[in-house]
């Protein structure tokens, strides 16, 4: 008795109904080659009023058969690849995971790596043609450290300073090629310092006076880096959100700006 | 020098601004009587284009000079008190804490505490009359039980089961007497059984059979709990989220469903 | 049938068997009043090899009737009640909740609340002579601002600093009047500052140039405050772990010290 | 001016300085081949009492010079080579990640894989004579699903189950071949029944039975997965946890044994 497949009268249609919380080890591919990471993932599809339930094991069924290294072109394959598979219009596939990139110290040249959570979204839409539109969501939190103009200004000497969250969700057309480089490049060029995973002692001297030099209240944060997504004309809308671990409080500060283009 | 208040040049207005995490202790008033809780708050202000930054101290000035017992209204109060003290003409505060209500067991009636995690969030607009328009959303996680009606049908004996989290959120007039008491009632009254903090023996085989006899898909729990809040007139809209923490699985199951009226 | 009594074969006592994640409403008592907490339980006993199950029950039943206000006295109190009531011969209440505390500005006087993680872990063992003794524990978890030593001396101005979080768990005798407060003045007194819910500019001026005046590395954080905490004759045995957020890194560092006297 | 290797006066020794939280992205080796992973370290060392402090970099650089697959054989090398790199004569290597396992389901040996939380600890101690003797910890946090006998007992039909987490700590010679998967199966087949990533339906029939089936209390899961451990000889000690998620509660049940041979 196939219980998901039976009428249901209660004239509600779901607008989302998968699965969450499914981890999935992956290769992820940059131009600078494939990493390993692990994948959390959500999957789900619209539900029409009169369908009782989705089929639960096929999201977990598409995702077991995929082994190569995954970019945003296999997302939106998979999508694509979804819809039909759940007998659905409308689906989402999203997944989260730590991206790394290797970055040079400042000044010693010595490489280590950095991470970055990250997530994809693909929401794909069965169009009357028979064709599948995705829209594809980038979004990266990118720590970074900021430095408190005011702060700086009333003392004789330091300014108090702390590890900040830059947040950034942008909306992209499917077709484009923006990488995940590409936008913590954004947060990390308009914070008060970039960080890494190893500094030597002259490196260390350069971040500490770069960000002493580079003052950034949470309000400048979000705005510089709006400002830079702005320009990018591969970018439909944005969303920036930037919190500051106070170190002189034991709250945070938090700002955010949302644009659409 | 005040540099928050100096001029900007960015173009840039800010949708929010403000602090996070800042945790308050507070005591709660329900129809019951009042319960001690810690508030999780969260307040900002929108800040326009030509403004370099806020005034963080003020947020928790307002917060730490409050000192009645909370309900809907305190919160409503609050939000109008902040607008003119960090000048702003929008403005939000957003608070968490643990909601206890006493519950008596089905059979015994002996009773205990169940937890529920619940947010108020009251946005204020400051109107060209003066007035600060406010409105009200109330979102409250309940903890329930659901078993899988496939699993009951497909097997001799038995039926997995396991803990769910229904999760709603509902825009309400900032008039209404809308308590988290009812929200929880309308989840709880759906789901394959409700939970409590103590039960004995004779509760146990109430719940278990309770259960047995009243199987939910997710998609079920999120139908049946939107259906109920939709007859409510105080509910102006709602998204309703359930979340099975699948016992045969180690992802979960998930349905939303979004309605306005 | 009463399956829990029933006599066990597996030659296996169990060291700790009862329950978690239980959450309460609390009032903290305090010499300078009560304020509103949740407790978040963990309560268990230990189980002879031959004893089948517990009584999950009674352990959420002795939690309920409990109304009055709680410090150290009160938790001592109810471990002792615990024991009879699971016929067990050791057993164990251990209870998390955010303590506040009321701290004026080092300048503007300007008062506000801090928040700490505080942990009460009693552990009863009834005596041949027919008492029980009690082992009581306390652990508190205050954040405090390290500034770089290192990052100071090698750069032409500023220095690297951050939110830091300093644990310290101590045993007490049971008949000690150690407070959280006690406790929390330790780290705070040794870091490169503490920190403060609201600070006016003066507050954040002085906080900017004590931390810059007061280089620390974590190491040294561990080593000032255990030797803070090896001169109270209240305390058995410590554990001081310092845990830095790094304002130039995405990684934590971190130290630890145990002490038994 | 190495501030870090001056010399301290307060005359206390650090048992572990050094750095958490640190991921980094790694291929575990396994005997059915190697996977992607990101692993969470924590890295440390002694320091002793006249040493200022250590130098937090070179963790960073020996990690970040670590290509090949992991295995235990590789975390042992790995704390060999750390102790001379920070002129330490004790030190720890701690890192956890997601271990996956292809699995068949127990019907249609239809395959997917299941995901388990793996912590490795491997601790150094330099020798009189030069060489560093090392113990290897692996701790495995299983989920499972518990079905509660008590409920099966009392009730007409049906019975209460939830996901529950087994959690073993093992301490290992350092020369033994206990691998990940070999821990994992002693938590799975003593538990109410194993879980999958995927089942088809005759699968989900045979779950729903076998748990019904094989009843568990949690002091029966800590005491038969501790029972099958003991008679392992590869393994020096034990700790087993269990934590059910109650499904007709919002806390868990909890039980441990721990045991040294």
């Amino acid at each position: 008795p196939d219980v998901q497949s039976s009428h249901d009268e209660r004239a509600l249609p779901i607008e989302q109904v998968g699965i969450r919380g499914l981890r999935h080890p992956l290769m992820i591919r940059t131009k600078a080659g494939t990493f390993p990471a692990v994948g959390n993932f959500e999957m789900d599809v619209a539900l029409p009023a009169n369908v009782k339930g989705t089929h639960m094991s096929r999201f977990v069924a598409l995702l077991q058969k995929q082994t190569e290294a995954i970019d945003s072109e296999v997302v939106v394959k998979m999508v694509r690849e979804m819809l039909p598979l759940l007998n659905a219009t409308e689906g989402r596939i999203q997944f989260s995971y730590t991206h790394f990139v290797k970055k040079a110290a400042p000044v010693s040249s010595v490489e280590s790596l950095m991470d970055y959570e990250v997530t994809w979204i693909a929401k794909g839409k069965l169009l009357a043609t028979g064709n599948v539109d995705v829209e594809l969501n980038l979004r990266a939190l990118v720590p970074v450290m900021s430095l408190c103009p005011c702060s700086k200004e009333i003392s004789e000497y330091g300014a108090h300073n702390q590890r900040s969250h830059v947040t950034m969700s942008v909306a992209l057309d499917s077709q484009t090629k923006m990488t995940v480089e590409d936008l913590v490049q954004a947060a990390e060029s308009q914070a008060s310092s970039e960080l890494w995973g190893m500094l030597k002692r002259p490196d260390e001297k350069w971040v500490t006076e770069r960000a002493y030099d580079n003052p950034k209240f949470v309000e400048d944060l979000v705005r510089d880096v709006a400002g830079q997504l702005k320009k990018d004309e591969r970018i439909l809308s944005l969303v920036v959100e930037a919190e500051n671990f106070e170190s002189i409080h034991n709250h945070s500060a938090y700002a955010k700006i949302s644009l659409s283009k």
